[in-house]
């Protein structure tokens, strides 16, 4: 099979600085963190407004791409899992997958929160959130 | 910013074989389709049964990368719009999201349903639906 090449088109900037600080999901404490986007995709951020909802994806750069199986919430005690059944960032592709809520916008800097990504995680992709009922959940 | 190679660890097999076969979106009238995961990743998909709900990201791997605005929906009587508020496959990055439901498994293939994305397209990723109040939607 092919291979293909991300190009970031942004950076996450954030208090957490550390991966050990790190919620290992947004709605369970993350704070608020801007998302640097480049200028030269600046055109496709147009109508993006505060209160939008995003799906924000990310690179997870530190992560391990060679782990298969994993120990849920990094809990010894729960038994090994197949990372796919699993949101751990230690994966063969490890895209980070974020649901955000746009606090502010400046020019090419759109402040969100909850974001449990930390500071300098690439960002590859921002997408809507579709209608309840849709494909996106 | 560093780029990033995406390795993918499948492809979909699908009665869409032409792009203007494909539905918009997954609820408006996709079929079924099966994930063919390579051998290497096996390990990865245990825990994975029949009636999960999953989240599948591809690489739309005939997009337009240098595509910053699009018509929604491609209707041209629509206001060109920034492709990170729309669904567009056109887009820097072009990852799909797929919400499915896994309808059967078969060794390293799992039957899902619906998907929109064409037979051929590289699959780069799986991972769980969390609950509904969770940062997966």
């Amino acid at each position: 099979m092919s291979s293909y090449m991300i190009e970031p088109i942004g950076v996450i900037r954030s208090e957490l600085i550390k991966l050990e600080d790190a919620p290992m999901q947004g709605d369970e404490g993350a704070p608020a963190a801007w998302l640097e986007l480049t200028p030269q995709i600046a055109q496709g951020l147009t109508g993006i407004r505060a209160g939008d909802e995003l799906i924000v994806l990310t690179w997870l750069h530190l992560a391990q791409r060679d782990v298969l199986q994993v120990h849920p919430r990094s809990d010894p005690n729960r038994p090994l899992a197949g990372v796919f059944t699993t949101r751990s960032p230690d994966r063969p592709n490890p895209i980070g997958l974020h649901r955000v809520s746009v606090l502010e916008i400046m020019e090419q800097k759109l402040r969100v929160a909850p974001l449990e990504a930390i500071d300098g995680t690439p960002i590859v992709d921002i997408k809507p959130v579709l209608a309840e009922s849709a494909a996106d959940r």
